[in-house]
């Protein structure tokens, strides 16, 4: 149908193309309440407003996860819509803080391209911004596909790897304007652990887990505009199970790790994620934590914490990857990224 | 039991009868955000504040299908609460936006009765505005539905079939004040085609599917306080399973319908509409248009355009009726219906 | 894991300890959304702004339930995540509304403490009360929890048991500031029933029943930031069924009382309850009312109403207790509260 959107395949992309994603979404205080009803989100600077004034914020952001499910559920029908796999992200960093009533729209750059030596396929990195209503950068990342190629005897482009950070430095990291931990009210947060507490190399089991429900995955994949068919129609994949969005399992884990890293209030930085192994309803997720780094931050009682985020579904705490070096079919996602902690 | 609502049944209805009905509700930012989860919604004058603005409102309204949903949820105790089946709709009409903060509240008028030939039920035609809380109607429709008798031995009603316009003539159409697609952002929107690019007797395969779960369409329909046993109780049919409201289909075809439509912004006329068969969880909705109409507005770069949704589970694109006349089986929905589109 | 909460045994709580429970949380309209989706949700006054403003509020509040919930939901990781049973809920008081934006915490009191004669379990008594961001109390409560004793071999703690009001007397009840029902609108609060038109003794079978599903459970419970396990993980219990969390019920059985009981629009006290059986997903919850007693309030047009308010699941209407006095299997909850209505 010459209507609806076919999506863009391997030879669409060139590089250097600047893909304006569609539909701007304005974001409030039902965003808010449905992020609370949809994972167990309890980190008390995305809780109260309160919170996030003693915390020097004008009031309490859109959580980090649910900033980049937005612009990135735009990204799809431009990028993703015909991808074989997701392959990796890098290079992801939090700008600005999305406040009730912002309205966000995303940008992507192709900055990279590489046939697969198949010739079926390739991979497109693409550079994604989110924009407030200002025309400021809220958050930017980095996010290679495989797309399949739909006219193989077209000729490969140039093979362009983009060369990417694999973890961001942490003098690059932004810290919000006016954030201060100086008065912060770790009774209130729920736990007393702060930044001198976590080593490096120390892993935390955050005990609890969720069985996946379908009308609880699609709500929340739908909350950010991601349309992909995969995730919504039971008839489109050969065992008729629907595939559950990574995102989902990224906001699901990170929720959870609140038990244990109660004070890694904010997200500033995405060194890079994995979604290991594909994740269906009925799956229990649980999750553990790995500190992989620790740095300062100029702001006034504010450290920097690197975590390894692991989700899985049943098997051990601390299970990841087996001896042949693959991830173990239990781990659905290997997150590492930066988040700001009191000291 | 004295104090509760037992309905009514077709004896109590009376010709010229306004039925007030009950809780008012004001709507605002949570609504917005719930449409968003419960349906694929995406069109952008109802995603982006700015994007609305830039149409010429104050800011992005309510879904005009959730403003429907919450005017017509308010008849169900009064109208359909012991309906055999509801029978169709004709005359609908947006006349005012509804803006989060808005209240509504719905009156229905009894303009149309006609008894069965079997004296067991009859037919009943109300008129229903909705009003906000500066009494100003934003909506207004007709429906007619089939009602069961209580006392068999009551003399019928005089039988009075209202007059009822098959199609809004285009002129009758009410624009939003202010509404002006001169500046409209087509790659914001997400798609390029415009009025001229639509040709009647064209047919759009929306492509895109969405499983159906218990949870979401009971959610949806609370969300609009339409409490009909039927949707709720899984006791309450022979066969345990809770019927979807209509209106669920409603919104899910016409989100589906983005895709190919994304420009059919605001939806101004409904001329009529079957409930073909029943749709139960599970099922797969897909969703097809067909072009019946367009016409020229007086705002600037709108225009408007005559649409045949039509709503199926499983089954081929395009499928309507059968040799016989009648609706196939697959067929959930027909729906006929005004929009504004930019020229 | 050193890191994680364990929650409290029983030895560890110490008669008169302060226990302020973590996570502030800021509620607004998307909380008042989500409960109308979550609840067959009608009563006016949380429906309509404009209604509640007519009753002299400054609009309208967040469901007292909810607010109960938030409130409620805080205490878990402090009383309740090792408990074995919750065994009663007394002395419960609203005392101011809570409004759109009102930022609400918990702080709880031990008040009795009685080990049981095995050794291995005792029962707490906690005295919770909800605070908004101005510092004033918004409810109260009082309620008691079977703990399990990590170290058996600690020497029992000194027996202290609350004195408990069996029921709150109607001159302890708080009415909203400026609430006044004097020109209380019927028609669009739904029945025509007021105060004087409920006797002592009398029985309502509220009639509409919902099926209860898994997704909708744990989306509720979640809002409130309850997390224990048994709600959420389907791994957790032997025969692999989510324990649906109490409250749930609570605002189940509150919503279906509409349906007869349109008017008792406030809720002010909680005498007592109790959560008789279990609930789990499939089952389909239906409600009754008994008046238990009625009372005069100084406020205008305002009277108070003492109703028991009982959930099952299946079994016939008015289901209580067995000739043994012991509550029937398909009884979920016994309600006992006070709510305000127009004269």
């Amino acid at each position: 149908m010459a209507k609806t959107n076919a999506g863009r395949f391997f030879e669409d992309y060139k590089l250097g193309d600047i893909l304006v994603h569609a539909v701007p979404r304005t974001v409030a205080e039902g965003e808010r309440a449905l992020y609370h009803a949809l994972y167990p989100a309890r980190h008390a600077l995305y809780s109260s407003d309160e919170f996030a004034r003693d915390c020097g914020l004008e009031g309490s952001p859109l959580d980090d996860l649910a900033a980049f499910h937005v612009v990135f559920g735009k990204t799809v029908p431009d990028v993703s819509l015909n991808a074989v796999a997701n392959l990796g992200y890098a290079e992801g960093r939090w700008l600005k803080p999305v406040f009730p009533g912002d309205t966000l729209r995303s940008v992507s750059e192709v900055i990279g391209l590489k046939q697969n030596s198949n010739g079926k396929s390739g991979v497109v990195w693409v550079k994604t911004r989110g924009f407030n209503q200002m025309g400021e950068v809220v958050m930017e990342y980095v996010r290679w596909v495989m797309v399949r190629k739909k006219d193989q005897d077209l000729p490969a482009p140039e093979t362009v790897i983009p060369d990417l950070k694999q973890v961001i430095p942490a003098e690059d990291l932004v810290v919000p304007e006016g954030l201060d931990f100086s008065n912060y009210d770790f009774d209130q947060a729920g736990e007393p652990h702060r930044w001198g507490d976590y080593e490096v190399g120390e892993k935390i089991d955050h005990v609890d887990g969720v069985t996946i429900e379908e009308a609880e995955h699609m709500m929340a994949t739908r909350l950010w505009q991601n349309t992909a068919k995969v995730h919504f129609d039971a008839t489109f994949r050969p065992n008729g199970q629907r595939l559950i969005y990574g995102g989902h399992i990224i906001s699901m884990a990170r929720t959870l790790s609140f038990n244990g890293l109660a004070n890694a209030q904010m997200i500033v930085g995405l060194n890079g994620g994995a979604h290991a192994n594909p994740c269906f309803s009925g799956d229990t997720v649980k999750a553990w934590t790995e500190v992989l780094d620790k740095a300062d931050t100029p702001a006034p009682g504010v450290g920097a914490i690197r975590l390894r985020l692991v989700a899985t579904k049943g098997g051990e705490p601390f299970d990841l990857k087996g001896e042949d070096g693959k991830y173990k079919p239990e781990v659905l996602l290997d997150l590492d990224y930066w988040a700001l902690i009191p000291q």
